[in-house]
């Protein structure tokens, strides 16, 4: 579950429309009205203030680059917005390469139609979330495709980051007997989605997990250096997709253990009403790391005391047996195969 | 006009749907058997075949980093395709930073329905620009949408690259006195896509101008370094808004001859036949360089040795007359304000 968010308050401009038209997109006044007034005035810094057509700025040493779309229905969701996905995601891809996020690009592919207010809703949270990942957009670009020939509004972000000194994030030393370890319940983010989305509505309290996770991942590294081999976030296709993405990719086994498994319990619930798999289910504010056996309790101990809430814990191993495949253990001791996601449980989750 | 180019012939491989489907975008089985088979083979290399969710390696130097999506309709029109612009756009802008184009990431939004060859066509086109303007994906990302929600497909990229010793581009060093030269004749890509769009359709030969222009701006500051001030590609607006931007953040006029703005004779009569201004139409493979004076000749030479079939001219200058405005002087010697584009001409140019 998240924390609660503090959100920022600021007054939306004064536009001359309500609503986003086609020439917002067209590359004349009204798409600079738009960006001098609704965009820079927000997000501005030294880098994105001098409108060209690209950032300039010094840099050196490893870097991760990594890119992500968010076309996530609805645009508001119990828990957050596309704007703050559309931050952490990119942040969060960041955070798995072992790196500290600094630099993000922002590119919107708007409908035609877009209510003003929406747009000022999604750019605040896209401030609130850069603030709180101390990130700074510094080049953009706006789009606007017809009615009809979108939906509301796409978002493109591509970050860069440092590599941290010590990070040695990387599927290859994955090795038997490493442990799986996961940050914090799953399955919140899918089930939040869901239970606002038209024909599967119910009533719940689940928020999204969305959040920056570059505070856990560069602490993780920083203490335990080349022992946290692996970083993945579970986000569409859940747990069950990126574990057999690392067994496939490591050509290892890998042994889960249900019960160790953290879900909330009314998460849990959602998921036998709906018939789904938590297992299956998106995440957007929880990761795995992939650690030294040995130094498995003292990463999970670490977590907790980053997050006192957190429901980290120990979820499987690597294993010799059934390489690339991921076997589930249930609580009475029978054994199954967890397969990839086949086909996709629900569009537009991220 | 562009020159003809070779387009690299690869057989698609053999995947098990005829169109895109939404659990493509699911994160599950059909999404990795679509990167699998039909992007990492493509676009391989030893960073994008890691496969991580980001790519990581060592950079150092003055950095350029810019973002475009790209949302033109149709897909194939003459002289390129979606897949063409993307990269050429995106390793424009960089050149327009004065940067040596390097790295991009690619982010697809796919409309369930999209057909798989034409996503195939689009693939092996954006290779073949990859590999013309020297770039490499690194990292991407595929969503899908459902049918109605988007149009076939929109692109994302994202570059990074080296900012050249001796570049000085800045708008704040654009200064009175200083000579305006386009590269190149104006108004083609637009037109191109006039003439097959929608409602719109004419009989003609002309051709999108689409191409990287990195060579040509890389060269020229190797050869003239701080003479050029400024670089900018008039892609939607024109050359009218383009040049209305740089009057507008250098808080200079610019003074314009109308006789001596190069324009293909077969374009100029498709703008009197559709009632449009050229220096409103979106152009994608010319560019303005703002140049000091006395090295305007040599930069026009220059861009001709490169290009024999270049029609790179001066164009104009700018003024401490009229400051924020652009002013054009006609054949018979009046004269009269350009403005900014108002509201936009077509949408989705790019």
């Amino acid at each position: 579950m998240s924390t609660p968010k503090m959100k920022l308050s600021c007054p939306m401009p004064k536009l001359d429309y309500d609503r986003i038209s086609l020439a917002h997109g067209g590359g004349g006044t009204l798409t600079n009205n738009l960006l001098a007034k609704g965009v820079f005035d927000l997000l501005g810094n030294e880098l994105l203030d001098k409108h060209h057509d690209g950032a300039i700025f010094d840099w050196s040493g490893k870097t991760a680059f990594t890119t992500d779309s968010f076309v996530i229905s609805p645009l508001f969701f119990p828990g957050g917005d596309i704007g703050e996905l559309a931050v952490n995601g990119t942040v969060n891809d960041l955070a798995m390469c072992g790196a500290i996020p600094k630099y993000l690009s922002l590119s919107f592919i708007i409908e035609e139609g877009l209510m003003m207010d929406d747009f000022w809703r999604i750019l605040i949270s896209i401030k609130s979330a850069c603030e709180a990942a101390n990130v700074k957009v510094i080049t953009g670009d706006t789009k606007v495709v017809e009615n009809g020939k979108g939906d509301k509004i796409f978002i493109n972000t591509t970050g860069i980051g440092h590599v941290m000194d010590g990070a040695q994030i990387d599927i290859d030393r994955v090795s038997v007997g490493d442990a799986i370890i996961v940050s914090d319940v799953i399955a919140s983010h899918g089930i939040a989605i869901m239970s606002v989305r038209e024909g599967l509505e119910f009533d719940s309290d689940i928020l999204s997990d969305t959040r920056p996770l570059h505070n856990a991942c560069n602490s993780l590294i920083q203490t335990f250096g080349s022992s946290i081999k692996l970083l993945k976030d579970p986000t569409r296709g859940g747990l069950a997709s990126v574990l057999n993405e690392i067994a496939r990719d490591s050509a290892n086994g890998i042994l889960l253990e249900e019960t160790k498994i953290p879900i909330d319990n009314q998460v849990k619930a959602a998921c036998e009403i709906l018939g789904l798999d938590p297992l299956y289910v998106a995440n957007e504010g929880i990761f795995i790391a992939v650690v030294e056996a040995d130094k498995a309790e003292e990463v999970v101990v670490h977590l907790k005391s980053l997050d006192p809430n957190s429901k980290a814990t120990v979820i499987g191993s690597v294993t010799e047996k059934h390489p690339r495949q991921v076997v589930i253990k249930s609580g009475i001791g029978g054994k199954r195969i967890v397969n990839m996601l086949v086909g996709q449980q629900l569009p537009r989750i991220c």
